[in-house]
């Protein structure tokens, strides 16, 4: 990047607000995805949407690639500069403008933290349902655009379901205004929902506008264990089937469960197959109706133990139990490879199985764990990356894993995103004419390509689950243009 | 449209489903949306996907506008064949595939009744939410096409947020497949919520498969009448701030009133200036308690009498009575002309006091109704289209309530979509930067600009709502291309 450009970007946000020394440029290299990393050319902090408006405007005319990020805790890859350019880090926009009751809404800027979202609402009495695993680190422009997921999505859907208006600048710099607080709006395309989930990809969003609920009055929380996966699997069935929808139903395996333990020492039965932790929130009625049924759903398909927190606590420490999954098996192996095949919830049992079959097939440790009230399965892979025919076959048994879930009309991601780490298998989800369709529109958004190049449209036709994209993890500053 | 074409369509779907006789195409000129008429050029009426792929490749190839369609009921001059072309009658795709109650969606043709995928589903114990005042002769591919709303999108949302997987026909006749059976899944860009109310102009829908939901055990309906406007819009909110989300929560002003007693005689008290409908549905005991709290709200915001229903069968006869609102008014003059500004629900007293004053103002007869809980009104003007000079007057005044709408933060279009009514005032709503970007995405679907033509997008700067689009009613062919 040459030192006009930077002076010019510079003189946008101020000295203090743009970064390129060697160290700091490492730091924006990499995002919680393991084994991808890439040197971006500058690192821009802008704290306003008219500083990005004119962020933007350099950017398209030079042609530089833009990869806008907050706390980059996406897991496909999604915030790494991989054709280098310019990191957006938004977390300056960060005011948490509104709490309208009447309306029933929110609205603040993308730099916002997730938690802070929830504490804010519900110290009014009023709930924004969406919970990633990351949602205490999580900004909500992150959660936007990778539409993130998480623990409640049974009951109350993904982030998408919450966004009723966005304010966006695209790649030219000109600011777009789409959706607000009507509760129906079908004033042309919708792009609110086509932004949410679109990856950075498309434009740069600058504010949300998100739909609360009313806060649950009550909320129980149960666990049920089993001596074989398969019962546990066809209990979540039979409970959807029941006319049940708990707000929460997590799947974990033993393998998880053997970590989880270690990690937080809640007595967790570690003989068992396999467990379930089920969460009702409503009204006192109906939180006791629901959970009085799913336990007896569990017990007549063999659970061996079903226990309901006694207090809300009891409820709050088998949460983060769950919650902590995925870091208790960050620390077994040097490289944890956590993936997201979905499937239609009614296949989850067959889905399970095949995860099964294919880790041994490669000779690999797969811990799975997730919600199974959504199909959405997050087999984890224990693993070195300094071992690369070890890597290889996690490649493959990943690969396996993708056209399994397809098989059972699945899909190749439920929450994390394609990034990067899912670019080469889109098409086993969306076919040719999908893919040709989603260039075009990211063509009609983004027509010099500079929205951040390299995720979603894969540029090689080879699949890989795990690139280092430089592979060298180095402090010195790159050529990538 | 030359006969070589013709004998390519006829060849495609049969002699019998190929019609172009002048009494055949006047049948297609128009649909449920007053002063709207144009002659399409061919009604072709295909059986399967295969053949509207075959259809879609020679329109692509000929450039013949395509106007996909089920049975009409739209209230924005949708379907209207504009530019003429070729109307695609799409009722026979209408096979009812599949409930899986398993993974609680179905799976459908475009071509099957609103009315008839409630009656399926509910007799499973399932439930699909939105209801639009045509339920009973609608489409659910026309629903999707439209995102059509409902008396219970408060509670429950439209008809994009049931939509979960699409088979659709692009205009070059590729099969697009997207969504599916998967609670979540982030594979890419939504194109399924982008062609949810999409309104013909993208692309042919073929297949729908749509979310349910357990149907609630108990539904209670109430009325609440008040001697002025304000104090029902504030129950309303209060309603709201209460942190009570009724299933429905409907407003009728005295006008209405009268003609819908006229028509369904039913004992309203014709002395009230308004009254709320109020329907809760859930457990017996969340409708029990909610129902008294909404009550309270009632009285102590003036309501003069508050009354619920004491069978199943009063509570349905209400809910019919306000539905019959659009067919009552349309029998006291000539022409109805309904219309559906909309406003963050916190706004509806002002918007209710606006449209008054407008019609005070401008000498009309307006009546207002609506889903006042989504604070989408429908301001509804009896008329004569043969005073010109009145006609006249009402586009003003709609104009002006469109102003209003959006100067309060609401929408040009609640539920009843922009197709030709609207397009003038897309750019409200939307502004430059939105009107240019929904331009680009057409374009990705749509190079040719053969799907729907002259809808969506204005090609005058003039704004109309009301427009007779080729004047003559009459019954011989026009040459339109």
């Amino acid at each position: 990047m040459d030192q006009q450009i930077k002076s010019e970007l510079r003189s946008i946000v101020g000295k203090d607000y743009f970064l390129d020394s060697p160290n700091e440029l490492y730091v924006y290299s990499y995002d919680a995805t393991p084994l991808y990393q890439a040197m971006p050319d500058a690192v821009v902090i802008p704290a306003s949407v008219e500083e990005v408006s004119a962020i933007m405007k350099v950017a398209s005319k030079h042609r530089i690639p833009i990869v806008s990020r907050g706390s980059g805790t996406n897991l496909c890859g999604g915030t790494v500069p991989v054709e280098g350019g310019i990191v957006l880090n938004m977390n300056r926009l960060n005011e948490f403008k509104e709490i309208d009751q009447e309306n029933l809404t929110a609205t603040f800027g993308p730099g916002v933290i997730t938690a802070d979202v929830h504490k804010a609402v519900e110290a009014v009495g009023l709930f924004y349902p969406p919970d990633p695993g990351s949602m205490r680190i999580s900004t909500m422009g992150g959660n936007v655009a990778e539409c993130a997921g998480g623990m409640r999505g049974l009951k109350y859907g993904v982030t998408k379901d919450y966004i009723m208006g966005l304010e966006a600048v695209l790649p030219n710099g000109e600011v777009l205004r789409v959706g607000g607080k009507n509760a129906k709006d079908v004033a042309g395309y919708d792009v609110t929902k086509l932004l949410v989930g679109s990856e950075g990809t498309l434009a740069v969003i600058t504010e949300i506008t998100a739909k609360l609920l009313p806060l649950p009055a009550a909320k129980q929380t149960m666990v049920a264990y089993y001596n074989d996966l398969t019962s546990a699997a066809r209990s979540v069935q039979r409970i959807i089937a029941a006319k049940i929808i708990p707000a929460t139903l997590e799947f974990l395996d033993q393998a998880t469960m053997v970590v989880v333990e270690d990690f937080a020492h809640i007595g967790l039965p570690l003989d068992m197959k396999a467990m379930l932790i089920i969460e009702q929130d409503g009204s006192q009625w109906q939180v006791e109706h629901d959970m009085e049924r799913i336990a007896d759903i569990c017990r007549s398909e063999g659970a061996t133990e079903v226990r309901t927190a006694q207090t809300a606590e009891e409820g709050a420490s088998l949460m983060a139990a769950r919650r902590s999954a995925l870091s208790a098996l960050a620390r077994v192996k040097p490289t944890t490879i956590l993936e997201d095949a979905t499937v239609p919830r009614a296949n989850l049992a067959e889905m399970v199985d095949q995860v099964d079959i294919i880790a041994n097939k490669y000779g690999l440790q797969i811990c799975t764990f997730g919600h199974a009230g959504d199909g959405n399965l997050h087999p984890t892979c224990l693993t070195d990356e300094r071992d690369k025919e070890e890597i290889h076959r996690v490649e493959q048994a990943f690969e396996e894993i993708f056209h399994a879930a397809i098989k059972l009309g699945g899909t190749i991601t439920g929450e994390h995103g394609v990034g990067m780490a899912k670019a080469g298998y889109l098409d086993l989800k969306v076919g040719p004419v999908g893919m040709d369709l989603m260039r075009r529109i990211k063509e009609a958004f983004d027509p010099h390509g500079i929205m951040n190049p390299g995720k979603i449209f894969a540029k090689s036709a080879r699949r890989r689950v795990v690139v280092n994209t430089n592979g060298c993890g180095c402090e010195h500053e790159h050529a990538h243009n």
